[in-house]
């Protein structure tokens, strides 16, 4: 049978970190694709223990039986205070949603706000898997320039006026790809601007306390007046990825929405995930684990950062992150990252080309992303070496 | 701020059922209004062993780690032979996707196919999270007639040709709201009458395993000569439906779409879920618990029917499943068991409507839906005398 798709199949692919994931079975190729947190920093004794205290306990069966939409009451009192600690101050019950993952959050915002043409804006460039599920809403997303301080204030208002946008999605802090972190004074002053035109933003923090150098800066939510700001954050790279559980925080109001669009797709989120995140939090396990893996992300980067400086041809240039798992590069004009992505394979290396991160993809090419959590530090000098040898020779062609 | 929502909104509530479950927090009311599954049913002592091995397994570290979309490799393997139960011979790692919870595997169809204003055909009454969804896809959900054996051919195939549906949506195996089984005559007629014109099915099978009473009945998917037919089923009401764990069973082509859709929606099934229900199976759990579960389904089911014939007045009409968790009632025109609801609840006892199972749901206001599975036997006959004393004053009042 042919079979009749929906419109919004048309421009949905499998997402690039998604599809070289399933060819990295093959442990001889050194990745800087994906985002994975490193192994050693997964905490796997702490959830053994308290999976074992979970399943001992006398109302085990309660974790077992269907559970409500927005979450264990006890484990969104305790986000309402974690939220805390990106400087969201007051936050009841009914501002948290648990989510199964920041990705969910994300899509449930566009699934309460977004008619097919409407227009997002995002910032150039973007987390690519936000484009992916724009796509699903048949959503229209438009760049908005940055730079060292954040979005371009004046772009965005540009961009506002000339587009009427219902929402502005931004990774404030660490972004994903650049590893960029917008200053306090930019994010207040997209909070009112964005207020006064009545845009909504999903602020998205998977990264802020993967801070291994510089000062925390208070999140956009903190600054909202308001209420337009839907701050959404995981907990896939700080406890881990495969428990699958976030938390979005906003008005009661758009929760609410949140919540009867969340009944539709998956019910809740499972139990014993949300179970784990709560006792792990619960427990005051994340600050040392934090501070332990923040010690081990910032050796990486620096490895990284080395390997770069001492291997890649004078034309690479990138970027400098504080925190996060990305680096951000650019090769000259010319060389098309994704064309010579046959040969880094060849030479056991991955990495995402940056055209996937970019609104409008045009003239992109020489763009790329590195990550450098999951590679050990040996990896990390030996796949940069091989990197180097390849960018070398491209380069050397063009002249 | 005044938020300007996407158009789905405008249809969106909360389902009935969730909103009564939030309710339920008094334990004084017997509540037949949701479909938990029994408590004493509820697998804690295995979930707890297998947690422990899988927890102190030398790989754990992969089970907290990101997982592949479609779901463990050797998952899908396992659940490739498990569909076996349902007829479905053949089936290989590309025909199957994991999902969280059979609610999600329905989501990620109608993503594929729905755009705004499609048709889709429903069972009257039918699934009422069903045409929740449906709403969020802003499809238009038509009734087709239905009775002891099915559903009705001939409406079946004016509807198709009035209509022209993307998709059927039934319960063929112990239906939720009826607790009625299609015959197997019935469902090979709907898999030609569907492929003859095109029309994708969703057959959603979550309690074909809970038959207390009659022959097995293979399922649609394996009468399917087409590929239209989509088998969507879960692990909620075998083993856990706090795990949140399902499979879809379809055409790779399919499959691989869903896939798609579901990278955009939960990146992956949490992987502590998926190891769960694969070890459950793995190890043979399923046949001896089911045994168990069916006699205490069976039992209470019984005790549904005695007290029914006991209690409840002479124009209480209702059906009597073979298994499943539910009994259809309907009495006399002029009860509208919305408008009482409040009294039973004064009366400590809880039910749903059953006029949010109707597409259509005028004229419907006197039916009700009666879950026989979480109360206890007590319970049972109190709860149903309790109703059936509100019942008799508002029968007499008619008259």
């Amino acid at each position: 049978m042919k079979y009749n798709y929906a419109s919004r199949m048309a421009n949905l692919n499998g997402t690039a970190t998604r599809e070289i994931f399933k060819l990295l079975g093959n442990p001889e190729i050194i990745s800087f694709a994906g985002g994975n947190p490193a192994i050693e920093c997964l905490p796997t004794e702490r959830v053994k223990e308290i999976t074992a205290d979970i399943t001992s306990s006398p109302d085990f069966a309660r974790v077992l039986q269907y559970g409500l939409t927005a979450g264990f009451p006890e484990l969104r009192a305790l986000l309402a205070d974690y939220v805390r600690t990106a400087g969201i101050e007051g936050a009841a019950v009914d501002n948290i949603l648990v989510i199964s993952g920041g990705q969910q959050g994300i899509d449930l915002v566009l699934k309460t706000f977004i008619n097919p043409g409407d227009v997002i804006l995002v910032e150039n460039p973007t987390y690519l898997a936000f484009l992916q599920i724009a796509n699903s809403y048949e959503a229209v997303c438009k760049g908005v320039d940055s730079g060292e301080e954040g979005l371009d204030l004046a772009d965005l208002e540009a961009k506002i006026k000339k587009y009427r946008p219902k929402v502005l999605y931004c990774v404030p802090t660490f972004s994903n790809p650049t590893g960029r972190t917008y200053t306090a004074e930019n994010r207040k002053a997209i909070a009112e601007l964005t207020a006064k035109y009545g845009v909504v933003v999903i602020e998205d923090d998977p990264y802020s306390k993967l801070r291994f150098k510089g000062e925390y800066v208070p999140s956009m939510k903190s600054m909202d007046r308001a209420g337009n700001v839907i701050f959404v954050s995981s907990f896939s790279k700080i406890i881990s990825p495969g428990n699958r559980t976030g938390v979005a925080c906003a008005e009661p109001e758009l929760i609410r929405k949140m919540e009867i669009c969340k009944q539709g797709t998956d019910l809740h989120t499972p139990n014993l995930s949300q179970m784990i995140t709560y006792e792990y939090l619960r427990r005051g396990y994340l600050e040392p684990d934090l501070k332990r893996a923040v010690e081990i992300y910032g050796r990486k980067k620096a490895c990284m950062s080395d390997a770069i400086a001492r291997y890649m041809p004078e034309e690479f240039e990138c970027t400098d992150p504080d925190g996060g798992l990305f680096i951000w590069g650019r090769l000259p004009k010319g060389i098309d990252v994704l064309k010579i992505f046959p040969e880094a394979i060849e030479r056991k290396v991955a990495y995402i080309q940056g055209s996937v991160f970019f609104a409008e993809p045009e003239g992109t090419e020489n763009y790329i992303r590195l990550n450098y959590s999951y590679a050990n530090d040996e990896q990390i000098d030996e796949g940069i070496k091989r990197l180097s040898g390849l960018f070398k020779e491209k380069i050397a062609a063009l002249k």
